[in-house]
């Protein structure tokens, strides 16, 4: 649905002064706007989550209140900026940022009409989404993208993992319905598969414990498989990495040079065959430099 | 003892029709019911899970009794479509398939005779791996095939394992009982057993715990062993999916080409032998380009 | 000190049958005697724990007392054919298995001279060890090899690790003493290093918790950094399991063939050229037979 | 800042032997020296842990204080001695080591201006980390540095992965706190957060628990995300730890040769060139034999 999110061509040139400072990393100012709008975001979070305890909230109440308008006057004058220096409006405002960037204002807002209104605290929360905004500029992506394509291309394998997790946890936590019994905490079907995932997944709150010696060997069972299982999401995810990495070329940094150039991308030496696969240096994985 | 399950060769052409939808996924028809028999499934083992929650029991329990008799109708009549049109009757009923969709249906027809058995409800929720059937016929199979071959093919490592496990927690559940004794929960050894797979494991529930300084001590070894030790059958199902993932053609990323093509998936050369599986120049995959 | 153990050389025929039935397992009776023992092991392992579950004791003591009995009478038999068939009783009495089977039958022995040494049973549950001396004669013994040579290969940096996680939690432990203090179960420094080793591997019995938000803090920092290196022993082991098993062949299966046939370890196809390295067929390793 | 630390160069020849006992590990004299000190420092930090123990300080307290004075008397010689026989006092004092060596002394002098000063116990406790000072001259260094090697080249990657899962700690703990509410323990969001951390790294203490369905069904999609996302640093290292073995050349299996045959350690092939780092023929690392 929404295209790029570009810079506004015509209009008075702050409008691009502007889009670099808010949108690009490239310049001086743009940097600086980065760390200063992720420190915002981070202490702006860290207010939403002090207000939520009793003692600090009856102490520093009214300071919490203080910083939360500034935060969202700051955040609200960003969200203008960025509305005002982007080619489409409607684009942006439609993207995922342009709705977190939106999402981290409204709730203050809401809060004058809704005094106490308890849910808007998640939609204050959300505002530590925007921390990606500001590593989506930076040098993460990169590292992002070959771990998002290695969950992307193992996205099968984890559906079938995880409907086979699902199927047992139901079954299994069924007989433990029937062998506990509610005297031992287990008082529905919901609760035991409850008590199963936490048992499987290595969790173990302890809770809720078998009391009767075929519980525990049940137990034993489901300890056991859960131990050895957790290796299958961990084999498809490093298969998966490796042929990532081997894709990306394995250090997910694109070694400097102009097209055309072969170039080792692990130690950059430079002088190689145009028919060089590996390095003769480091063994690296040699690449030839594209214009993306 | 049970050869596969074909359709009805002879009889009147809705048998055949029937089997399309029924059993196969590569029909309109078929792939709708697919998605109907999902949500059937998995509604009537929400049904039976709400059915143990006393609270719901209480309050909507008519209501769940005619689901439960509506969803078994249901399966009752796919069963009979199942039976009337595969060649085999016999074959069908005794695969591992046609036995599950039996069970499905069965207990409530049973809790007619025998009102207040308990234990029905785990062959009602045994219904849950009918959602397999659903999954056998689709996309899924492939890498539900690949996950099976690699844990098949180090089956003989796990069993070693696993015994090199249960050995370790006998003789250390056995000291702990010497060590800690009844007052600290360790009451017997089979329990101080059951304790040291839940500290091994690391589930950890706390329902037992040492508290002598020799216990901990004891306790603090056997959850490095089980911190270190998760490493082996992560190590062996990862070594076998990659061998398991180069057999089966990697189809992270394809290569670009035309239908027919023989290309590596690995460094995308093209220039391969109609029956090469392995690249002349990389050593990776090749795969031939399909029209999807 | 003590070479390999072998058969009986001179003296009547009886004691190479013999040998052949317990120290062999190519021959049905070896093979069947490996049965019955593994089953008898696993038995008078039962009856040891069995024999510490207080409501069974008082029961069926008189029961489990019978049955030790018989299976001390029937290894003590065992014990004396084993010495009785090999070359050198001297060498088989001091080897680990000569050891482990003669602690199976002494306890039982002992208990007439010292009744009611508890600490006895510790020396009965070893018995559990002589599962391996079955085991050791079989098909698992290719895989447990592959295995043990994967955690030696990796033995320095297992301990680098160990020394590193140990130098962790004291010094992580020593902090929650100071933070946390003796109201919240962090009574002194060794019991908050268990809690730290607890907190860590992620076993998490919740027996003590910390209560201060500058303790949760931390006990946030100490689970994710357990979250994140248990990947350290999970790498080490994965990457010398792949090696291991590329030098092992890597079904661990050695294929048949004469000496100086190429043949695939994998999918044992044999018509390889003699400087071969990956088969022609499946991508396997070629690996040549070899006289042993 | 502080440069290599290296052998003073004029002055007294004890001053140079001097040097060899404490900082070298080749000569007779600095391996005993290496084992005397790893064990005054691990006694050390057990005084110190033992320190803690209300019981044992009450019994043995004078014991405690004089085993105290002794060890800081000999640390103190030790950097005293240290501190003569360097090259540069200003940089050894400044080093890593340097700084730690004094830490390891000063709080037992400062106990005499400053009595009941607890939070010398955690300087007191740094003492542990000399055990590294020992670690760093012998043969653990070279695995050391292929793990630390190994987690540099995936840092960007944990950091993302790191940064991730505080974003949903913060989100999913919000959403836990707004749910279940200070009845069920989740007082606050930072207290729900830290909930979210106990369950997401699959550690659940049970200290807080949930107890609403809908409560118990987020629980299950945390403990679920935990336990698959645990495979993300664990295939991040995989890889990782692969190049860095590939690179370091294996010595798992060190093949047969006399000293400076250039070897493939893989292949066992042998005729390369003496400046090759892999394998002409199988890509294999290729390593110098070397006398041991």
């Amino acid at each position: 649905m929404a295209g790029p999110i570009s810079r506004a061509q015509n209009g008075p040139p702050w409008r691009g002064q502007l889009y670099n400072i808010l949108f690009e990393t490239d310049t001086r100012s743009g940097r600086v706007f980065d760390v200063v709008l992720m420190v915002a975001i981070l202490a702006s979070v860290l207010v939403v989550m002090l207000d939520s305890v009793e003692s600090i909230m009856l102490r520093h109440g009214l300071l919490l209140l203080a910083a939360e308008w500034v935060f969202t006057v700051l955040f609200t004058l960003e969200y203008a900026g960025r509305l005002a220096s982007v080619e489409s409006k409607r684009r942006y405002a439609l993207s995922f940022f342009g709705i977190v960037d939106l999402l981290a204002i409204i709730p203050t807002y809401l809060s004058l009409l809704l005094p106490g209104t308890r849910f808007l605290v998640i939609i204050r929360v959300l505002r530590v989404l925007r921390v990606f905004r500001v590593l989506k500029l930076v040098r993460y992506l990169g590292e992002a993208r070959t771990l998002a394509r290695a969950m992307a291309a193992s996205r099968y394998r984890i559906i079938v993992f995880l409907i086979t997790v699902l199927t047992m946890v139901v079954i299994l936590g069924s007989f433990m319905y029937l062998i506990e019994g509610p005297d031992a905490g287990f008082t529905s079907i919901p609760v035991s598969v409850y008590w199963a995932v936490v048992t499987l997944t290595t969790v173990g709150f302890g809770d809720i414990t078998p009391n009767t010696p075929v519980g525990q060997l049940l137990a034993v069972i489901i300890m056991l498989l859960g131990y050895g299982m957790i290796a299958v999401p961990t084999g498809i995810v490093s298969v998966e990495m490796v042929y990532a990495a081997r894709a990306a070329g394995r250090t997910g940094v694109v070694p400097p040079g102009t097209a055309g150039d072969m170039v080792c991308s692990s130690c950059r030496a430079a002088e190689h065959d145009p028919d060089a696969r590996f390095c003769k240096t480091c063994g690296g994985t040699v690449i030839e430099i594209m214009l993306e």
